[in-house]
């Protein structure tokens, strides 16, 4: 099956919003075996949204479109659809007296008179149930089998729209027999690109018939497999046999799937083994902290640490020796290590890790340029030290020296 | 002019990627006078890129592309595009010694055979210069005066393309003549939408004829002042009188314009007044550390602190009382306050923020609710503190915790 994507709106057209819906969808429809063979975007008078659904059903007979149902005036989707359809609007007494009962018990007032429009519906629509918010989707089909589905343009109404009505209804079209893309992501840290190629040029006969993507990011390296035009059964058991490929010659370099947070994958070690940990951060400032403390439920791991931005707060709270900080400067392996032995005491934690070094875009020198990071690890007193040449702005540097400290973590717990 | 946008790529249909460079493109141009009537996304192969480029030509007579410009063999839209304007594909000398040099000087390296199709340009083509990377752009034009612009995919690529060599190329076609769409952001935090709207309200003649779009999100709300279809100096000047009318009203609300970022206008506050900032971070976990330092040169500024996100750390190094804990719970007035004064006295600055609350998912209860935060400053020994019911996710009750722990600094300063 073809579909055509239409996203609508004068504020994606002017580039101050970004669509991250066509993204979404294209993503979960390919999955089931839908082909979206074009995207529009279109501004939000009626004329540019009849012309661009009229021309994308021509091609594909088949149009999801997200925004413009909105309660102002400028939400004109359902009226312009309607009438390329040749469709009058008519009101639907049920979804009214719902708006109306919703507004009375959620907002505590009545419906303005402006969301009357919402429940405007062409003739022989088909509603969407929207359990995010109040305009419904619409389901439109001409005699022909042609139809167009149209979603609200706020991505929480549409991705739920998408998932508990749409999806549903476009799989009984589908008939389970089409062939999908499907697409799986190991991720990886501390690794280079290439490193991990050669490792794979190991494998013989590579990942079998699957495409490989590296895909370099300030977390490390994902590798995106990737099967095309396939039977679901088929194209889960090909990625599966393929990610056994990988996972057995990059081993523990991968630390998850997916959407995978390094963050909750050391959390989660740390609270197997009943392990409290604490940081000391310098040119992260805390985002180390932050990142960790980003998992729900992270305080019965997460202890606390000191942001030791100064150098004064270096030798004050976490006991670096002043002498040290002037021999061997704040970003050298001794500091790193009195750092995290320091964070640890302070805090009484099993493990502290310690991150100092030159985030930019000035402070670099000829023997620490920017991106020079030192890294500790305090682990019930065994401290290990590695220093990090992190390429990117100060934004990326900080980053990654992050997640640099929870993979010193991971790889010690692994070992 | 009207001007379309076609973006080429799998990755982009599939969704595997977010176009960002649509909206770029379109915001850079709709501030010069160009009219994006039409966005289309296309997959990589040759008929697809050159149905689409046809079909948005055809409308609008100027198209612009991104992506497919690389060396690999999915890379078509210069032949596509060449072929739709008749012309064949020759090889530039003098570009492929560019690229040659380039490898030998940059990466050591002999320039991969591959390539080597950078260097093939349509003939009659003129050629973009890329400041960051090998690919050229191409401009290419019938004899009718239509054209087509392609562009690099990189969004960095494309971003540096358009600005040094493509926006100067269409200013003079627009002759200066053209209307323009540009907008001015003001940027407030800590005063709801509707307050705004009030205060907004009560001038006279409102805002003139620009339009007003309210933006709510994690940061506080943005106003955007919006001016369609006037020359530049009059759309810039409606706008300034614009901005001038609203700022009469909601006066230091707003904390500044554009992608103004409150860590850096805080940051500045200090440093004019000679104050040395700390923290005391709970449920941020080092998230208000991150923020501040995550501005270059904030070093002079920002002592550092401590997150204490279990209560041992609040009382072994912010000095609160267990006995407080014990009787107010963490997440209390007393403990706020105890925590911003320990973390200054134990950094030795002049200003500590301290922040402790509810970030949920779990942890809520009925007099303290998900979202319940308490937040104090210390200054020089004066104390303040204040109740908030933040509103989101837990990652948006932190980043809104944070970002009004400076909100409160910044009102101090200027009090």
């Amino acid at each position: 099956m073809k579909i055509e994507i239409v996203t609508i709106g004068d504020e994606l057209l002017l580039g101050y919003t970004i669509d991250t819906n066509a993204a979404h969808l294209a993503r979960v429809l390919a999955a089931e075996g839908v082909e979206i063979s074009r995207r529009t975007t279109c501004g939000d008078t009626a004329d540019s949204i009849a012309t661009a659904v009229r021309e994308a059903l021509d091609r594909a007979g088949a149009v999801i479109t997200t925004g413009g149902l909105g309660p102002t005036s400028d939400d004109l989707t359902k009226p312009s659809i309607a009438a390329l359809f040749g469709r009058e609007m008519l009101l639907d007494e049920v979804h009214l007296a719902w708006m109306q009962e919703r507004w009375r018990t959620r907002f505590q007032r009545p419906m303005p008179e402006s969301n009357r429009q919402q429940a405007m519906l062409p003739a022989g629509a088909r509603k969407l149930v929207n359990n995010h918010g109040s305009a419904p989707g619409i389901w439109l089909e001409d005699e022909r089998g042609r139809w167009v589905a149209m979603l609200p343009g706020v991505p929480r109404e549409m991705r739920g729209m998408l998932a508990d009505t749409l999806l549903p209804l476009i799989r009984e079209r589908l008939g389970g027999g089409g062939l999908v893309v499907r697409s799986r992501t190991l991720r990886t840290t501390g690794v280079g690109e290439s490193h991990i190629a050669d490792l794979i040029a190991t494998i013989d006969g590579g990942v079998g018939d699957v495409e490989l993507a590296y895909l370099p990011n300030a977390d490390g390296t994902d590798l995106r497999l990737t099967v095309r035009g396939a039977l679901p059964g088929n194209a889960d058991a090909r990625l599966a046999a393929a990610a056994e490929r990988v996972r057995s010659v990059v081993g523990t370099a991968v630390y998850g799937e997916e959407a995978a947070d390094l963050a909750a994958v050391v959390l989660e070690m740390c609270r197997k083994r009943k392990l409290k940990i604490a940081v000391a951060e310098s040119c992260t400032g805390g985002l180390l902290g932050a990142r960790l403390t980003a998992i729900p439920g992270s305080s019965d791991v997460v202890r606390g640490g000191i942001i030791s931005y100064d150098n004064g707060i270096k030798t004050s709270l976490l006991g670096v020796p002043k002498a040290m900080l002037d021999e061997h400067g704040a970003v050298s392996e001794p500091v790193a290590r009195a750092m995290a032995t320091g964070a640890r005491s302070a805090t009484d934690a099993n493990v502290a890790l310690a991150i100092t070094g030159v985030a930019g875009p000035d402070g670099g020198s000829e023997s620490k340029p920017v991106g020079t990071v030192w890294i500790a690890l305090d682990m019930n007193g065994e401290v290990e030290a590695r220093r990090y040449n992190m390429v990117g702005d100060r934004a990326e540097i900080r980053h990654r020296s992050a997640q640099a400290a929870m993979e010193m973590l991971r790889r010690r717990l692994l070992a």
